[in-house]
């Protein structure tokens, strides 16, 4: 289909995903780093609707569809055509971002929530999907320090939201064992760093 | 799973459709008449983002998620509400439309534009579709008529495409035997109201 290869990064805030995947851009040569809506007019546009605080009214399946329409606009305007030109595309969160956020943790349902996905991105999954996992207490540690606060009620409150997303991202490493690759994110940023980096040089060589 | 009656009508401008509509509504009590987005808000911001002339990237499928989208809020806000009032709630075109102009007119698949509506409505599909059928180029004649011009070079190329647009509706009345209902459209006003209200009285008295 494409002569490049289309790599993604999962997993919750606090697991240091960007400052990983900033890192190994730097290391190769000929990459695309980016995250939906990425600068894209219509799937801003999208974006917008979606979080507009006024948009108190929208339903759960509502915001499903439009993150699936940003997502189909950001793939084809700017995944694709990089990928076509040879590049390494680094997306950072995809389509998995959907089924463990939307459809397991907040309960639309994995399978329903794939179904709109699956006709976002036809054929065009990822080689490689990075899973960075880390305990949701030692994730929300590392946010709040970077905000300079201690763990208040509302963020225990969230703890249990964040215990599901994880469930759900488990589930898709099952599911998806030859595409998705769990990382222990909870090691030093030089860490990770190197684990991630070997993952995607084999799979550089290997395609 | 409610107490109303949710009718929906489609077919091709030029039909007669909301003049039909209409005078079905003066007929009956406890009607809801409405069209999608129908001043919905969140339905109207997403329809915008469709409609904007601007938007030439688009991508038919980020269309059809759009639509989707729009479809569900407008449903979870304005119809579904109606008919647990125990309304009828008469739609002017629903996912049909969708089916047979995106699906099969412009060749997105019937069944893959059928699995984001099927998300969008879960399991909300109308008791009644009546699809207002007519030839192409009376259609098209009737609209002119009421433009006051003559049928022209674009309109010959249009026509290509709403015969398409009918050869998805006659795959759609085929697939949905028991919901579907075709009424010839190319009577009179009176006779095509007759029909329809035949139909949709016959329906109320079974429910």
């Amino acid at each position: 289909m494409t002569n490049g290869t289309f790599i993604t990064f999962e997993g919750p805030d606090g697991a240091g995903k960007s400052t990983i995947i900033g890192m190994i851009a730097n290391q190769l040569e000929n990459t695309l780093l980016t995250r939906e809506p990425g600068g894209i007019d219509i799937a801003e546009q999208i974006r917008r609707v979606i979080l507009d605080k006024n948009n108190t009214a929208m339903d759960p399946r509502t915001e499903a569809l439009l993150y699936a329409a940003a997502r189909r606009q950001h793939l084809i305007e700017r995944v694709k055509p990089a990928l076509d030109e040879g590049k390494i595309v680094l997306c950072d969160r995809f389509v998995d971002s959907s089924l463990a956020y939307q459809g397991y943790a907040r309960g639309l349902g994995m399978d329903e929530v794939w179904k709109i996905n699956q006709f976002a991105i036809e054929q065009m999954l990822p080689q490689l999907t990075i899973y960075f996992d880390i305990e949701p207490v030692l994730g929300l540690k590392r946010i709040n320090k970077n905000k300079g606060r201690e763990i208040n009620r509302l963020d225990l409150e969230d703890l249990e939201f964040h215990h599901r997303v994880r469930e759900g991202y488990q589930i898709l490493l099952e599911r998806f064992p030859n595409r998705m690759v769990k990382i222990d994110a909870s090691g030093t940023v030089e860490e990770v760093f190197q684990q991630t980096l070997q993952l995607v040089k084999e799979k550089l060589a290997i395609l």
